[in-house]
């Protein structure tokens, strides 16, 4: 049976969608949270109702069978999934809908595409899931230097093609989207285990290119350590980097594709490092006082090499928020899993550091305890957030999250800090008070990654430069402070302002003349990591 | 006291050596081995015997008390640690000279150094411990192009210069030498934990130039995954890092100084996470019959998640040449550490795994079992080993390693290979049959990182074209086989030729331009990696 085709507005395919249910208790918290009965709300507009503008660009009749310029294939690859993006969305605005969409199936498809773009001086966006929340699909052309924007879909490159068992990795389609490449991997008894928030509608490439953060909370946070080897075609020929466990022969070439946001070249495969499926398991939820109570056991469990495969804190309000906890306390997530070995002592230990800094344990442990309780509630939660946006947006609910990482010496002053400006740039935007709450969704030795979340009331009409001003002294504070702009959602064109600010200048320079040697055109995701 | 000066020959310091005992059980094994009596055994020149050319170049007055000409500081630095950097040593070749050295105080002064040879079109060429094996501190020049050579021994800039207690971190000068780093971090209760066979003369500097393998035989193999953030001093300006426990803000800045071998700037110092000195010990030696079934064992404990800080293996040769076994087996050397927690659970599993291939674990085992036993010898001649080589090229043995890293599915096969060509050069070279043995330094889920060592009875006069001969054809089996041409020891201008066979063409084309825009002029260690 075909798969319902994906939606041009909101997340997942047509027909997907929060329940009822869902919908309700989300509401309901905002609700309460800005004493309001009922919402303004603004339908989007139908796939009929919408105005592209004319394609500027047409290709060629060898590439034509690939290529598409219809409304729903140029709609759905217009934005993103960002706040604003939904913005646009609901308000009809595709003035930046692509020229053409290509759904290449294999690398020679994809060099005579870069060959097209380049002969009639078209940008290339390179496009997995369009998950980004980062504008890093989004074309802001300049038009007297750009004739035309061409997304390239790697949607139909997604086969494992080879599996190396002893090794435990596997050669792997830039283009697989979550889900399909674990059933692919599945009848080996093996697993990525990557499972970013975006896992449904995200792809192997995408990761790669923008650093994905999955779903090892400690040691393997992100893709980049899974990554054994690359290609990567580019307009000037194919890069292949060898397979290798470990190597120190200069600086490796995986690394500078890794997180490059597409602007070097497209991510065709990669050799992926994997795990065996886990057959032990210990986990549960812990209470703390509070969220610097739970950042001391947290930071005790992460110096102590025990490695938990889940170790998430979320402060009160977030607890409250997503039905994990009653408000009253900090919830600790807790998971040890392992392929080979039963892993209770890894776990009671983890628990003494808890105890040490005042943790309670939830009463269910064991082996399926992850599933159920706090940890369980927080797990479903989070994966059916993304459903959230589409129904938010059109109420006008401001609701985002960003994402940043500090050593542990400087993070209490660090999120009382962030946390103020955030709230008080909420009030001038809104006119009322709004709500930022956060959890750690990795942590490290030396620090957490802690994942900021704000809910405000907007107002149709006003809902980007409301949300512009809140992410801006977000923002400006996050950098003020010594943090990065991002953890792992990347940089994309609206993180630009702020990376431009913590990137060294002359690793900028550096980068820069590594992508004229690479895209001597400068046609690849203009204005991404750094201008062209 | 002072301490006495580093050898102009040798490894160390002036008065260090083997002992009587050391050398006679290696010579043993020697005269055994090629059924010799006495060595033909030259002596090297004292360093009032050297002739050096005359310096090229002068500094300036207010460079001068920081520079010297002397005949001792220009010997001392114009070789690194490698076989034909002996036997020239040996020869009294010295016409690669640098013209001055410096050892500079403070980043200012780095960056009036870089000024003045950037003036006299002087070649720069940073210095830590000296200890390369791969020909990475000896200049190389095209004199038409250079008109002299600059050495920078970092080895003044050694403190540590700021500690965080609560992220477990500390910023050090990249000339700390290994003992008087740790010495300065002990009072803390921290250490590094970064203990290649170089450690005491080498420096942290030189470790992350080129990504230097070390202690932890899992998990934090290289230096790479210890660095938290850096400062590098270029001819263009200063490049300092953000200080980030994470991030995901584009290609990582400092993966590509990392390994950069001192041609992209002067890495003067690093923000370094840390360990909390190890109160928890398990280890021991497991027998295996071979090499293989070791190897067996080794990669179900590296897939198992179990992370031993040792997990080395000799093959029945390496185990009898060390001491550390009869040769009647191979033998897994195995450690778990933890500053944290009892780590019995864990050796417990791992000795299971070596079980389950035959591996039969030696009766004592316990707190301090990694310093007994086969594990303790061998520990105790690793340390011991760079002492070797002043005593063997005088007496024309040719002994030297290399190192590789290749997936466990290639291995065994990988290994013959190497193996079998190595010992077929040997006898072409030598007209008699040498010996190879391996063992592994690290080990990874999805393989090992192979170590080399050869022996071989050379001829005086000849040393050079004989090892040339050797390590070319390993050299040419290893790329070949699809390994690495290093996993630790770098590429420096010796391993050239091969590392450009591996690396893509494309990404070598990137690092020029990269290298172009931090050193225009092309002064920083010309013949490193690329060509400048």
């Amino acid at each position: 049976m075909a798969e319902a085709r994906l939606k041009h507005f909101g997340w997942g395919r047509e027909g997907e969608a929060m329940t009822e249910d869902e919908e309700s208790f989300v509401l309901n918290r905002y609700r309460q949270r800005f004493g309001i009965d009922r919402f303004e709300e603004r339908a989007p507009p139908t796939l009929q109702d919408l105005k592209l503008p004319a394609p500027r660009i047409a290709p060629p009749a060898s590439l034509a069978p690939i290529c598409s310029s219809d409304t729903h294939d140029r709609a759905r690859h217009t934005y993103g999934k960002s706040y604003p993006d939904y913005v646009r969305g609901l308000a009809g605005d595709y003035a930046v809908a692509p020229d053409v969409v290509a759904y290449p199936g294999r690398d020679s498809e994809i060099v005579a595409l870069l060959d097209w773009a380049g002969s009639v001086g078209a940008a290339i966006i390179p496009f997995g899931g369009g998950s980004s929340v980062v504008g890093g699909v989004e074309h802001r052309l300049d038009r007297a230097r750009y004739r035309g924007a061409l997304t390239l879909d790697l949607g139909r490159m997604g086969r494992v093609l080879e599996i190396d068992r002893a090794s435990r990795a596997a050669r792997i389609e830039a283009g697989a989207f979550g889900p399909a490449l674990e059933a692919q991997l599945k009848p080996h008894g093996l697993t990525l285990r990557h499972f970013p928030q975006s896992f449904e509608y995200s792809t192997l490439g995408g990761w790669i290119a923008t650093r994905s953060g999955g779903h090892f909370a400690t040691l393997y946070t992100h893709i980049d350590d899974f990554v054994e080897s690359l290609v990567v075609v580019t307009p000037q020929g194919r890069i292949e980097t060898r397979r290798l466990p470990g190597s120190g022969a200069g600086p490796s070439p995986d690394r500078l594709f890794i997180g490059s946001e597409g602007i070097l070249g497209i991510i065709t495969e990669a050799w992926m490092r994997l795990q065996d499926r886990p057959r032990f398991r210990a986990g549960g939820a812990v209470r703390f006082k509070d969220l610097f109570a739970a950042a001391r056991g947290v930071r005790m469990i992460a110096q102590a090499g025990l490695f938990p495969a889940n170790c998430r804190v979320l402060d009160a309000q977030e607890a409250l928020n997503t039905g994990a906890g009653d408000g009253s306390a900090a919830i600790m997530v807790l998971a040890f899993e392992s392929g080979d070995h039963p892993v209770e002592p890894w776990m009671q230990r983890a628990l003494e550091c808890c105890r040490d800094h005042g943790g309670i344990a939830e009463a269910e442990e064991g082996a399926d305890a992850h599933r159920e309780g706090a940890a369980g509630i927080w797990r479903n939660a989070f994966i059916r957030m993304p459903y959230g946006r589409e129904r938010m947006v059109p109420r006008a609910i401001i609701s985002d999250t960003f994402e940043t990482a500090i050593t542990w010496d400087r993070f209490e002053a660090f999120h009382d800090s962030v946390k103020a400006a955030t709230e008080a740039a909420i009030r001038e935007a809104t006119g009322r008070p709004g709500q930022v709450t956060c959890r750690f969704t990795h942590v490290y030795p030396d620090g957490p990654a802690p994942y900021f979340t704000f809910h405000a009331m907007g107002r149709h009409g006003h809902l980007i430069e409301q949300w512009q001003h809140i992410k801006q002294a977000a923002s400006d504070r996050l950098i003020a402070e010594g943090g990065t702009i991002t953890h792992h959602h990347a940089v994309g064109r609206d993180h630009r302002p702020w990376y431009d600010r913590q990137r060294p200048e002359l690793f900028a320079a550096s980068l820069k003349a590594a992508k004229h040697v690479l895209d001597p055109r400068g046609l690849l995701n203009p204005g991404v990591l750094i201008d062209p």
